[in-house]
């Protein structure tokens, strides 16, 4: 399997190619769940900034190593020791810690942030642990599949807060709104597996082993990959920019998008190969 | 179970709480299936403001009543008497009529929206004749459970309007969108049961007897007690505002929100449970 | 069955009243499976612009004639043709050819919002093919119901392109957010059947076969046209203006609305049609 | 002149009809600059409130008693020993203190918006000092005129805090966006005069003294009170819904509204008092 | 001077070119003081959707013929013959008289709303009357310019309704939001001229004269449309789309027009123009 | 005059401390009249993300070396022989050059926005030529002022594109939206001095020198350095969120906001502060 090379190289992630434009980015803590230690977060961010971009690349795959978790979700005691949560040595005037704390959120909201933000689609392939951050980070990507022994939690609400790295944002985005049970899950932090997932939306398919899931994920991807990537991002962003917007504000972003994009060489190849029954090659983005 | 003492006591509502932090308040007149007279609309939202900032509750359970009905809506005949829906004998040039109306309709929008804004979350449990405002009022609440008995309809269009005081704009929110069912169920007014609103969304658990649906509600209240109520009320307020709004936004207001709300005892205090495996008692809020 | 009075007639739809207050579009051109040639999208835009201010009807029905499509989509063929997709014999600077790419997407979006616009609820009722533009203008409509052999797909993906007439747009729209099922069908353009489409909350009913689709589409469409028609198109039109807005803003949109609507005639009529059991009939609107 | 009855009659304010439908709401504390204690916060929004509604008037007046002052703003002691501003006796942990700033908050905003809500026009008259809460005040109201003595201040950053009632809201509303001018004064807390809030358009008239500013104020609003009421209270409801809003969402709100008004009888009356130049007489609203 | 070509030719209007790349809409109809009659709005719908994508023009200049007025307005002794503002042959049911009115505001609006929509610059010339219409009419140009004798006026005030086709939804964006100025003028109907206008920033410029009105009007159009068609059409469209929309979303919009944008040969044309101090002529547009 | 330590140390641009708290970034390349090279862009983000967060620092100048300008704008050469505007040894396919522009645009934006989002408030000091980039740097500042020679303009439409790195997404914002003037000086990109641009509130204040606008900058900035910096950055940072927003949702987020910062120590000190006469002395923010 080929490497894809990040610079400088993560520690905490493999990021490697099993197909051909596909990349696979596999969070590797699996001593700890692999839950998400400081250095962790820049190190998501900084993949992701460079998958974004990559022309070699057209759809990104996101796994945890090992049997137990996707992720456990945040170190919590690390974070406690960095004060990366919760700054106690800092200043004590509540004005000026809030301060220290919304330059935080707003860092960590960017590190998720950088997951969404990816010009190519991802997909999050999720098994066991899938607590918090998980939530967070699965809900940042496009499609999500999971193996059926999944375990899901909204958790920050057992650690006293509300979770603020983006679930609460994006959540009724990718589950169709505030339904009961959005509502019911958020609110109790209580877990919920796969049958659940699939039931209300979050995930779209469910498999029986963990190597099954990362097999059809990587066959989906490819499937995709053989796709116009002009089609496929422009589909991702028009989508993206679709919520929270009236659709009269939509349809004009989309005819302004596509004042460029349908200039592209794609279209005539998409057509011909549509109408040849050939198969064809469209050029990096 | 212990009186909630509101402050004058209400006269068409009981409230009590049937365990700790649980607030239950079930609409009483059942003699007449619950309906909706024009001295209940002051009464309720009165309950709920007061309920949303007395800090001896976490979570509020709103039942109807009697055998029959969780509400059968607005008491038509009440209405029309007191001219509530439709002055007949107020003003009769057509712009003064319409001030008179836009009035009356923000005013009990109000009453609906005082269910929404209150700071706990609110359970609605329903069984029998759930009827029109039956609509308006659960799709304000946060969770629903119903009865297999439950009979829901958006009744407003049988009395020759568009229900205003809440369903048009809230349903959507809680049923994901304005999928083709929301549509067939809003435009015909016709009546769907415990199995549609699970499959679509509307409640997120059904069970065989009110016996059990209010004891089912008692024990997830009594579960969402538990947890910090920084944590539970600010995920409810951070929900809310998502809905009609960008992601980036909702990100914003997150952090600006977490900025206090992450200087809690409750996050030391429940990192500390979640380590040591003990339970936890949260300050009042 | 008779014939509903376009003018000027157009040449590939058949527009009739099947039973009182009920109009059926029928795109007839089912030797092409139905696909959109040039000359559709205008007679298509002045039908939906005439049916939703004509008094006599209530409900909209819209169906593709044949047995095998409702409609495949654009005719790639005769688009390319005419160079209404790409216009390759136009200016080569490619702002200019954007500037009549983006005059080209606006008008054919504004055809298909010609019937997201109608006034009266329209119902698609769909069989076979339904591709591409099919999508793009079933999303326009308020209830989708189809045969059991339905076959969707967002094929723009397939040519090249990122649909711009409206699916994405609406599609998160009618089917609750972007869901891991809706970016999975709208990034891949895969085909999918009437179950997915149900279970997805697409479409709200399936059927065996077309005759019992178009039948039943009938019926739903006489039932909602025994109702004030004033109730009716209020409801759609108010659900529509919640999309993408607060809650309190559609709140506010709601009582102005209201403030005219409730000195109805119809409120009167249908309150007591309801006291009395008796049926009713409303003035034309 | 006349006195208007408010229920129950206020301590702080004198509330009087100088001309036919015109209301004088007068801050009466002059011995202390009309600084606003606990009490004249509940006061004010019961004014606005009931002259929001009451028929007999059509525009309102605000001004100060007293030679010295518009209002000089909060009063800054009184609301320290209340602990109305900054609460010291309340809970010690900061996301505690912080949801019972948050209500308190909310409501002091709740009474300034009830002068933005009030269905009729409402012209400040402004002199002396007219500092911080002056501005969260007058920025709520349609027009403001002022004395040529008159001294302005978003005081509230001398007092550590970002103005949180209203003034940072509406103020970029009143004076045309965030010029230099408006950030500089802003963010200095300096004073600024007449001249300066003329040329700015916080202001659009300045008089030599106060008795011209109220004898002018007073000619103003019963010219105003002349026109058609549903004209004039439309037209301050349309106006200040279109801010933060799209051009094209203002528009669909203008029609909705005027559905109904536009049925009113002052049109007929209006017209043919333009044809006959004859005076008319409007109904009231 | 040439006639600009308009099909089917306007009989209210004269469309000429007094410059290269510059059009001139004249309203003609001196003898009624320019008011609009029933005919004359879908002329100018009509001349002004050919003119927006016109590739000889990249200017439009309007005024009025004869010494008296830019336009008096809504002719409205017509208009209520023929029922157009406040249909009384219509039906007697409020709603359904609502239901006609909002299509024929709708309609109006859209009449305005083309002039807005026009890709070219419109730049308004304004002397004499200028009542009603006038301002809804030349708040949607992008400049106005006027006599020193114009006499402005939000005249539907006087005709008991608030403005609807434009007004009210574009004065605040063409003046600097709802100053006190605003309100004042628009709450009272009173008539204000160039000097006020100027302070206020409705016009930039004010001139002796009509004919030096017009001549300067040409000479501003001329200079304007020398420069790239493209950078001058992207920048009234991005200006447009910021108001009411936060500046992020706007830098978005502005950053996918230019993708294709930038793409233009004009951008090398007028760097090498800067460059070599050379003149440049640029493709039609 | 102290060195503001930068790291790693800018070269095209000098960052000092002129007084207590008062950062000075003057831009450095008077040889070319400021333009800008393709490596200050990072150079700017780099010193105003580190000056955001500098707790020594409350309020930010920025002006230009040399005798001739604030900026010239754009280094046209530097930039077209870098590819940075238009690559043109890029792809050759539209779509995918369009790509490379927008991720070209976005990251200038984000330059350009690293000013508008910098927590202390910025004030622009600005003389001799302002053009271009000039205008999109100096309307992200909070506040301007300007030389009695300065010459400004939007100089964009002379090279052929529609500004887009923030001038037309900001100018609507600081000037008071789309006046007449606002859209002459866009749309004609003519050249514009200190007396309009104080007229129509781009700039605040005019001086007749270099020498006195720097002294009066630092004058200003250092009277607001002497205020809390909580209520400073508080009052910037709601301003900013008010403009493209509705009144309500700017109160809502200002509540939330000051939630925490209430709590601060500043409004104790301040308020002892006023009462007592005496200066006070804030913690670092």
């Amino acid at each position: 399997m080929t490497i894809v090379a990040i610079n400088p190289p993560p520690r905490y992630f493999n990021v490697s190619s099993p197909a051909e434009y596909v990349a696979h980015v596999e969070i590797n803590r699996p001593e700890k769940l692999n839950a998400f230690s400081p250095p962790m977060w820049s190190e998501l961010r900084q993949i992701f900034n460079q998958l974004s971009v990559n022309p070699e690349l057209r759809v990104v795959l996101i796994s945890g190593a090992g049997e137990k978790a996707f992720t456990a979700g945040l170190d919590v005691q690390a974070a406690s020791q960095s004060g990366s949560i919760k700054p106690d040595d800092g200043p004590v005037d509540p004005s000026r810690k809030a301060t220290a704390i919304r330059r935080n959120v707003f860092d960590y909201q960017d590190v998720i942030s950088s997951v969404a933000r990816c010009e190519k689609p991802v997909i999050a392939l999720m098994h066991g642990y899938s607590y918090g951050l998980a939530i967070d980070l699965s809900s940042a990507c496009d499609i999500r599949m999971a193996t059926k022994d999944v375990k899901f939690s909204i958790k920050e609400v057992d650690i006293g807060l509300a979770a603020d790295v983006g679930t609460l944002s994006r959540f009724p985005k990718v589950i169709g709104g505030l339904t009961s049970w959005a509502k019911e899950v958020a609110l109790s932090g209580r877990v919920w597996g796969a049958d659940e997932a699939e039931k209300n939306g979050y995930i779209s398919q469910s498999f029986g082993s963990k190597a099954q899931l990362i097999s059809e994920g990587v066959k989906l991807a490819s499937y995709i990959a053989t796709k116009s990537p002009v089609a496929v991002q422009g589909t991702k962003n028009i989508l993206d920019a679709a919520w929270g917007r009236t659709v009269e504000d939509n349809l004009t972003y989309t005819a302004i998008w596509n004042q460029a994009m349908i200039q592209s060489d794609d279209m005539r190849k998409a057509m011909l190969s549509g109408i040849q029954k050939k198969s064809v090659t469209f050029a990096k983005l």
